[in-house]
Parts: structure tokens; C-alpha cells; sequence
């Protein structure tokens, strides 16, 4: 497993995070699903810094984010006590539907790799609602790359 | 740190759990803050076993509970795939709070020792309110020690 | 998002386990990265059933589990205090490879699906190496459905 | 339960974090376990800013902290996506233990003290140990108020 250093020229966004003691497991790396808590908060900067803060920003649209998909792929583990950052952008926008893309690194070494597809839902019911146009536009401003 | 093997002949009830890989730690042993989850399922198991299954249980008393205070005694250290034994007792009933006593022991050796003091305080307003009669005597009925 | 209640009869093993109060989120909900913490238990116990427990089991041979992907598929939320059924099964196993095959279900209803794929590997190089004969005749007694 | 809003000014030191989605429960408040978490956080960075981070720089003088008892007090919750303080410092220093003492606040609304004692012991061994005079004459020099 050679450590990828592909550019990230792509994301607009990143959040440095420090891997906790309390995340590193018997074999002194980070136990995989902390990762997904990484994502989480990642993905919570990225709105904090398109003028949507999670879940408030939503809520005043009547939409709420429900994960629907993720998908992570381990390339090298992360250690404790590493600081990581943790790049995050919107890939696609769907109907009601966002593709968020992750890659944590560690200086320019890619460790992980995330995928998560969260369908936009009306924050009492549940149900499948269209992005509100408010929020389609700022990530749009927002982001180097298109979303398609 | 020799271990204690003292009766716990004073507990009703005890819930078993198995420590998850994730729960860890670099050392080998489950990192500290993990123990208060333990205890936090054992208080659900004990409180489903007396009838007054958490949360709902309470709140058809408009009762909720707030930890206000917790002790951890560290003795000796769980590791990962362990069986634990979680014991469980009220030791005191106040008017408006409750302490809970906790026993984490592989087989007879006593590993960690817990003190929870909870709040029983109104669910909306989170003041505090009297412990309902029927929860008291649920709990007087069920323990073998009386609480104080 | 309907429930999905098909049959679970490719499954050979399955374990129990009950949602948590830490696990539960602001919606009400388990946190997404807690459903691979699910996973990794049932994945132990899994291991344990077919006579390989983790990691003493594979240690033995020279052998470890590193995740290389996981893909989790949510199709309806876990709440607090359900009774869970994490059903595990081994689908495919490569020259140094295993792909585990989940499912989280409520009574029939499945909530989670996942995939995780885990390269075997030596303890201490952390390089692929062949799953060992004893380790795939234990998975191949075992499985109902032939892995690939 | 008011909010204290005491002096801090007996700590040389505090850590920023900011609460994550994933640590806050069904009550919308942080869970009680996480604070210990927290904890842990504030514990490596005020080892890291005396000179002696965790746990390398104690493993040198053939040290490790080992935690013997845990007392956390709650007076406010911590809220989702709240920036906290953890306000760190060194009470006491024994032969061969310390006291950490923690504020949790919220600007200058403390939620959460506590209270850690760790026995300093040998890593492999684990059997306790002096602190060594390195570690004693670093944390003096870093502290405000001299520690016990």
C-alpha cells in the first residue's frame, strides 16, 4: 500500500483535526470508524464555511441531511497524536440529493478516502425534499470544481 | 494495585458485556472514558429490570434524569474481548436525586468501581423534581440492601 | 425509503447486540460510524463461532485483518434501545483477502448493509500475505453459501 | 443549577475544542463519557506545551500515566457544535502520582470540573514509579500556582 500524494488541487476546503488517544486501538491506529466521525466533522466546516452552518443553516429551508451511502477506502492509517487534514467538497447535487467527497491527509500523504451520499430530507417527516436553491447556489460559489 | 475480590453480595443485579475492539486503547485496555458508557448501559439494563425501563418509564412521571456528578475507581485494567459483569444498586434515594453504584468485575475480581449522582428533574424544564413514589418503591422493591 | 425485509438465508451466523444511549444522536438516531463498530463486533464474534477468534486465531498463523474498504448502505435508522441482528458472512476470499458481507436488521426489517473488505496481512510487516489454508477450510465449513 | 463563573486565573493553560455531532445525544447534550475524553485532550496538550508530550516524552524517563480515579462534575451541558475550554493544570505531585485538575467552560460559564489522579508507572512493568525529577521540575516551571 504506496502512499498516494495525488494532488488536491480540487478541494476548496479543508479542516485540520488531531487524532485522539482515545480513537487509536491495539494496533495504534485509528479504529475505522472514527474515521466516519472525522467526515462528520469535516463536513460540518465545509457547511460552517459556506454560510450554511449545520443544522440550523437547513432547518431555515426546511431540510435536513440523512446519509444514505459512505464508503471509505483505508490507504495508510492514521497514528495518534497525527494531525490531519481533512479535505471535504460536493461532488455532485442532486434533486435532493449531495455527494460529499473526504480525503485525509497527513501533510501531503493521502491516508483515506471518503464517499458519503446524503439525501436532503424535510427535517420533521423524513421525506425526500429538493435542495433548496439557497443552498445549491452557495455551494456552487463556493467550490473550485463544478459539482455536476 | 492488588486485586479486590470482595462479595457483591449487595448487588441485585448484574448486566454482562464484552469489550469491543474499538474500546482499546494503545495500552491494551479500555481507554477510562469508556467505563461510564458501561456504566450508563448497566443503569439501562437495572432500570428495565425494576420496570422503569429509561427513558419512557420516567417520563410517564414527567421524570428525567441528569448525571450531576460521577467517581471512577480505576483498580485494574479490562481488555479487549473480556466478559465484565456490570453490578448495579441505588444506594441512596434523595427527594430529587438518586446514586447509583456500579461494580465492573471479571469474574471475581473487581475491576472498576462507580458512584453516579443523577438529578431526576422535569424532562422540558430540566429542574429539578421529586423522585416519583412509584419510581422509589420500584426501586425499594427490587433492592436487596436497603437504600438510604 | 421502504423497509427492506429480504430473507437472510445466505446467511450462516448472526449476533445480537442493543443499541446504546451514547450511540444515539440529536435525530434520535445511531451515528453513522457507529454502524462499523457494529460491524467490527459482529465480524469478532463471527470469527469467534468459526474457531478463529480475533486476533489470537489468525496470530497464530501469521496472520492479521487490515480494512482496506467499507461501504455501508443505510436504509433506515437504528434507535436507541432496539434489539439488533448483525448477520455476517464471509462472500468472497481472495489470495489475501476477505470480504465481509453485513446486515443490521430490526426483527426482519434490514436497516444497514455493509461491505467491508479486509486484506490479510503479517502482524508485525503489515504486508499482504495468503490467508492461511486452516483460516479458509474454517470459513468453507462454515458459510451456507460457498464463498467465491 | 446557576452557572459558575469563577476565576480561572490558578490555570496556565487551556485547549480549544469544539463539540462534535457524534458526542451529543439524544437529550442534545454531550454524553457524560466524552467529557473524560475531553479530558484526556487537555492532558496531552498541556503535557505537549510543558515539553513532555504523551506519551513519548514520559516513556524517555521510563514512565507512562496509568488513571486511578476519575471525578467529574456537571454543572451545565455542553451543546452541540459549542466551542469549549478545557482549563488544565497540575494540583499536586506526588512520589509517584499526579493531580490534574479541569474546567470545562463555555466562555466564562464553567460546565464541567474535574478531577484525574494518575499513578505514574513503569510501561512494561506497570508497577508504579517516582515521577521523575525532569517531569516534577517542568510542570513547577510551567505553573502558576505551585502544585502540592
Amino acid at each position: 500500500m504506496e502512499p498516494e500524494t495525488v494532488s488536491t488541487s480540487e478541494f476548496s476546503f479543508s479542516h485540520r483535526l488531531r487524532v485522539r488517544w482515545a480513537e487509536v486501538d491495539r494496533q495504534g491506529i485509528v479504529f475505522n470508524g472514527h474515521y466516519l466521525t472525522y467526515f462528520d466533522v469535516g463536513m460540518t466546516e465545509y457547511l460552517r464555511a459556506i454560510g450554511i452552518p449545520y443544522p440550523d443553516g437547513l432547518l431555515e429551508y426546511d431540510g435536513d441531511l440523512f446519509l444514505v451511502k459512505a464508503t471509505v477506502e483505508y490507504k495508510s492509517p492514521a497514528l495518534y497524536d497525527d494531525e490531519l487534514d481533512c479535505h471535504v467538497r460536493i461532488g455532485r447535487i442532486g434533486t435532493s440529493s449531495l455527494q460529499f467527497l473526504f480525503e485525509l491527509r497527513r501533510g501531503h500523504e493521502l491516508l483515506v478516502k471518503g464517499e458519503n451520499i446524503y439525501v436532503n430530507a424535510h427535517p420533521v417527516t423524513r421525506t425526500p425534499a429538493p435542495v433548496h436553491k439557497a443552498v445549491r447556489d452557495a455551494v456552487i460559489a463556493f467550490e473550485r470544481v463544478a459539482p455536476q
